[in-house]
């Protein structure tokens, strides 16, 4: 009588959840201090310290009714321009303030994308490996996920696999880079030959495809020579969803941005749909004194060398004790080659040294695990050298 | 191509929308002092101290990681279980922290509810007059609104036409008590009436009806004898969709809750679904810092003396200039009987002494107009005597 689909969902504890219960209670039986926990994707570095000056600022100095009122549906004007004079300054993105509406965070961005695009019955394209809750947004908008692997070296997408994918009926493929879980880069190459993609097949088919661009870690890499591009640059049918979650650490407060920028086709229907979709959505604005902190603190990250050092780390050790896995350009997941088949069955056998992994699976890749290192470096240290006894019980 | 429901939705602009957009016009004119904008019912007394107070506190005490991290989906458990001690102390409610799931305001509240109790095809009762977006988030979940008329004297409901709207298709039954736009509140004979007219169609039906009570003007009363009778002490399988937005002048932070009582039917089911279709439209948490401060804060009030100075004003101006209107007990709304039959044409003929009113047609109810005190009494004592030679238009 119910809506079935929702009851299910809502009682299904996802993988991570049941590791994160598994944690506590085994943090229980032998100390915290002997559990590792890499199932769970939470900053574990501080916001910058601009936030939360900014957010007392803007408090002390704001009237209550003006700072705690509802701003327009989009956002508050102020903000979407300076966020969008940002975005043109550091990617030279063909984006106004009045192209940006404003969310509550990166899952709202993409459902409400969604929404604004996708009839019942339309396909949206995942790459795998993907964020897992990718299949219960495109589901819940009434439409079908059809999913790409990716090279199992580069878990780049497989071009040749994405361009048989697409059918008449794709409204939309999403990306996500850097990615979760994977921690890999989509490089020029790769979007240059997405959008290669695409355009024909829009052609082919006199359709629209949107690409869908979800970069909450866009700011998360860690070498120099890394450079994330930016989408629209590449291919003008795209929506770009951000949030401020990881790169401000503010994952709880629920900040971030669609940007249809002036080269989308039919823009002004794409936008309007945009702000149609948040009202059926129930978003009304999002948060007015976040909407507030985020203008101030763009561009901002917080402080990135935790993550890097840890990621150095736990490449360096795990590929050493001989687990093989790609370079992570970003994010804070490593995505590692399970060594045997059947990844919950490793992940059990890494459970005896208290070592708690995520298998691939939920993203789209069986054969894999993911381990997020957003965690004290501490943790990392002393957690390699049971990585280590893992792995040579692989050894034959 | 993209989903035109959506499309049309962002594109069209509300009744209220084109009003403030003339207030504005009108203003760059003859000066915004001129001009008695009665469109918006965004509350214009400040937060209590004690909100603002609350996040300096909140940020200086709380590590950043845990204030800024992702609460559970459900929300924070030490601010559920608060504010279900407070709803259990004020209503004797047989609620626990468990059975709250915090949301983005009460468009979220509802949306989320919806969604989790309706499948497509599925009815929905609204009792005219109704907040105009009702129509928007029920259609928006795929089913489809049934409207029953209210008695005219009262604007309470017609219980003869709403035992007769419902059907073996309806799943849910929205009231909204203090009302928007009439500013009625529903008395305990009503709520009695309402519960007796559910319980017996679900067994002639044999099926499960929720009542949907959304309440975001719940503390916004100004008679001591006015009493909001709480809806789940009445019929078991009510919902209670809550928001801050009002009570505490934080609309533009989005935050409130749903409750689902221990005594609904199927309990943990409507409960799950309601967390599933969170899940489905993105709301992945309540924003982090407000639901602290909404635990703080939960039962305070910003001043409403304003309010209820500003309705007794406007009442006793208005029915005193010919004008007729249902004594409104609580929100900040009257819902005047419009003197001709058209209130778009009334509307015009206000405009002319600069009065901004809203036509009543989008609240389900024809010859009527909606006017927003949440204003400076200033404004409500300078528009009388317009009001005044307005009603003198109607004198024959």
């Amino acid at each position: 009588m119910l809506n079935g689909q929702m009851t299910a969902l809502g009682k299904k504890r996802s993988v991570i959840r049941e590791i994160f219960e598994y944690a506590k209670k085994r943090s229980g039986e032998i100390g915290a201090d002997n559990v590792f926990d890499f199932s769970i994707g939470n900053p574990s570095v501080p916001a910058p310290k601009e936030v939360n000056e900014a957010i007392n600022r803007i408090v002390a100095e704001t009237p209550s009714v003006v700072l705690h009122g509802y701003t327009s549906a989009q956002g508050d004007k102020g903000v979407r321009d300076k966020i969008a004079a940002n975005l043109r300054k550091r990617f030279g993105a063909d984006v106004q303030g009045d192209d940006l509406y404003m969310t509550c965070g990166a899952a709202a961005s993409l459902t409400i994308s969604l929404r604004a695009l996708c009839n019942a019955g339309d396909e949206v394209v995942l790459i795998a490996p993907f964020f897992a809750e990718y299949k219960v947004f495109v589901q819940g908008v009434g439409a079908r996920e059809v999913v790409v692997g990716s090279c199992p070296s580069t878990l780049l997408p497989d071009m040749l696999a994405l361009e048989k994918a697409i059918t008449p009926k794709t409204k939309a493929v999403i990306i996500n880079s850097p990615n979760n879980p994977s921690g890999v880069v989509y490089d020029e190459e790769t979007l240059c030959a997405i959008a290669k993609i695409l355009t024909k097949k829009q052609a082919e088919f006199g359709t629209d495809i949107y690409l869908i661009c979800d970069e909450p870690y866009r700011e998360l890499v860690y070498d120099a020579k890394t450079i994330v591009p930016y989408a629209p640059n590449y291919y003008d049918n795209t929506l770009v969803c951000y949030s401020y979650s990881k790169s401000l650490s503010l994952p709880g407060e629920r900040i971030g941005y669609i940007a249809v920028g002036q080269k989308v086709k039919d823009h002004d229907d794409v936008y309007a749909a945009v702000c149609g979709a948040g009202r059926t959505l129930g978003y009304v604005c999002a948060p007015s004194l976040f909407q507030r902190v985020a203008a101030e603190c763009d561009g901002l990250t917080a402080d990135l060398g935790v993550y890097k050092k840890n990621r150095d780390l736990l490449y360096e050790g795990l590929t050493k004790a001989g687990f093989s896995c790609v370079y992570p350009d970003g994010a804070f997941y490593l995505f590692v080659k399970s060594p045997e088949e059947d990844a919950y069955a490793f992940c059990e056998r890494a459970k005896k040294y208290e070592l708690l992994l995520v298998p691939g699976d939920d993203f789209g890749c069986k054969g894999f695990v993911r381990i997020a290192y957003c965690v004290a470096t501490e943790r990392i240290e002393r957690a390699l050298p049971l990585f280590e006894r893992l792995a040579k019980e692989y050894v034959k």
